[in-house]
């Protein structure tokens, strides 16, 4: 099935809509999904909606919530998302962050009680598209393990990173501190094929080839110790300085089952000028152009841009099986 | 030979202060080098102080450059090192950003013209053990090539983390974003032994486990390509943000060749209570607490500590040759 950005939009604004949810939030949560399934990142896009449905049905996300913002000092806005989806917290973020980091120099928007923070990459870009440096840092719920340990602690607690460069596009980078993505365990569950050895222990502690053993077990973390340090480090962000749930508490994104999941996520906006001056972002423009030059470098979130380009000019392609899912949901 | 930490502190001061570095300055660098060899990294400590002499006589590092603070916007503090050692600077925000913090929620600091950074994890605790989460980002001489390339363009670019933990010592993460060491290669050519092939690359970007191929050639990140899009972010804040040389603009820290380094760092800090409330600090304790009671689990950062605490109680022991080196510079 072939649809315009605008036509998927639009449905999937309807489909939450009728189960409930407040229009401008049905509406944040339309475009979020429909640019991630644009710029390729299918894992945070459209397939998500029926569990995020099932998750307004039951009422473990609050359709008819909204977020608050209250700037609790000069440079910090604390956001509520009120257990509703986290877009509109985000939305938040992005239309009030700016003019207080052009006034202070740098500022932090600390969102708690949220929820699944799909292309982060997507938020940071909309600061540096902005003429700002931004950071964002969010939780998941738990499936990795404190270096050394077997017991699951932290998300794969991405970050995401946004920077302008002057006349051209931003850089953006959007990693998770797991080594891969969970979801290529639980594809290999349904395959019944094996993974690699490094990319998830058992219950143990063990590095495991089986799928269905290292969905029981914990994520292998990117870089060994330092991923865990690094993942550490996001959880104390993303959770620790916004009041959300720690990783370890936090309920599934993808069920219906516990209370709301209470996910963080913290984003630090810095205006380049501040203490380096006007010619800030001509210097980030020379450093993006010294990457590009070298044979086999692509900067990084181009390739993103370039889908999501493409997509506002031909429409998405959408899955047969999903479709017939979010249509049922209508 | 054997030194408690004030003689090895007063030795050094006098070693610099011999060779025409302002007092304040020489007690600054004998105090950061002094306690790198404490808590373990003999790497960034007293053997450093050659080629650091030998940098002021050439004027390569200033030793009578005063470093000077600027506070561009309210949550921003411009440091300037004024092509001195990174010490004093790194002191200027640790004793000047605090009180911002506190006032605006985050604060930056931005620090040019600067040198060595050396254990950033001994920076970032003296934030935490003020109550503050501190972030601390540096460049250096560049050694790793952007994913897919093979020319070097970013340093090792070290990320370091601390945080308060109510009624206990802070949690400290200080992390290089190579795979290994530049040390450990350098090793490797000195005792003619090879390397795993996954350490580094050759000039032409192969994995190599010849140590002298990896030395003209680059460092492997890190986590690979996850690795590399966090020396990029680390670029961009402790350079790109601070009007300092980009890493491939750097001299090398080692000789007295060539320009100043110029490098850069950035350290942003953030008071846990701004957003999360008086609270945050206790709930950051339960999820340390959460990690170390895992078997196998050590609090990052609790291993330094441990080291500087015998070695404040029952001194350091030097190397014979270290301590030669050093006298003779006297």
């Amino acid at each position: 099935m072939h649809m315009t950005l605008l036509e998927a939009e639009t449905l999937v604004k309807r489909v939450f809509e009728a189960n409930g949810v407040l229009p401008a939030t049905a509406r944040s949560v339309a475009l979020a999904l429909v640019h991630a399934e644009a710029a390729g990142q299918s894992g945070h896009g459209l397939r998500r909606v029926p569990a995020y449905v099932k998750q307004v049905r039951t009422g473990k996300v609050d359709g008819q919530a909204t977020a608050v913002a209250e700037r609790t000092r000069p440079g910090v806005l604390a956001v509520d998302a009120a257990h509703g989806f986290a877009y509109p917290a985000l939305d938040l973020a992005v239309a009030q962050l700016p003019a207080m980091v052009r006034e202070q120099g740098i500022a932090f928007a600390a969102i708690h009680r949220s929820h699944h923070a799909g292309v982060m990459a997507l938020t940071v870009e909309r600061f540096a598209e902005q003429g700002l440096v931004a950071m964002m840092f969010a939780n998941a719920p738990a499936s990795m393990a404190p270096w050394g340990g077997k017991v699951p602690l932290f998300g794969t607690n991405p970050i995401a990173f946004a920077t302008p460069l002057e006349g051209a596009d931003p850089l953006v980078i959007d990693l998770a501190l797991s080594k891969v993505a969970r979801g290529k365990v639980m594809e290999a569950t349904q395959k019944g094929t094996d993974i690699p050895d490094d990319w998830a222990f058992d219950v143990d502690g063990n590095p495991t080839t089986d799928a269905v053993a290292a969905m029981k077990g914990t994520m292998a973390p990117s870089g060994g110790a330092k991923g865990a340090a690094l993942a550490l480090m996001v959880e104390v962000l993303a959770a620790g300085l916004t009041g959300a749930h720690f990783s370890h508490q936090a309920s599934s994104l993808f069920d219906e089952k516990g209370p709301p999941p209470s996910l963080g996520q913290a984003i630090i906006a810095i205006d380049p000028s501040a203490a380096a001056g006007a010619g800030a972002a001509r210097r980030l423009a020379d450093l993006a152009h010294e990457m590009a030059r070298q044979d086999g470098v692509r900067l990084p979130g181009r390739r993103g841009r370039g889908l999501r380009a493409e997509a506002a000019k031909h429409g998405i392609k959408i899955e047969d099986d999903v479709m017939a899912a979010i249509k049922a949901l209508g």
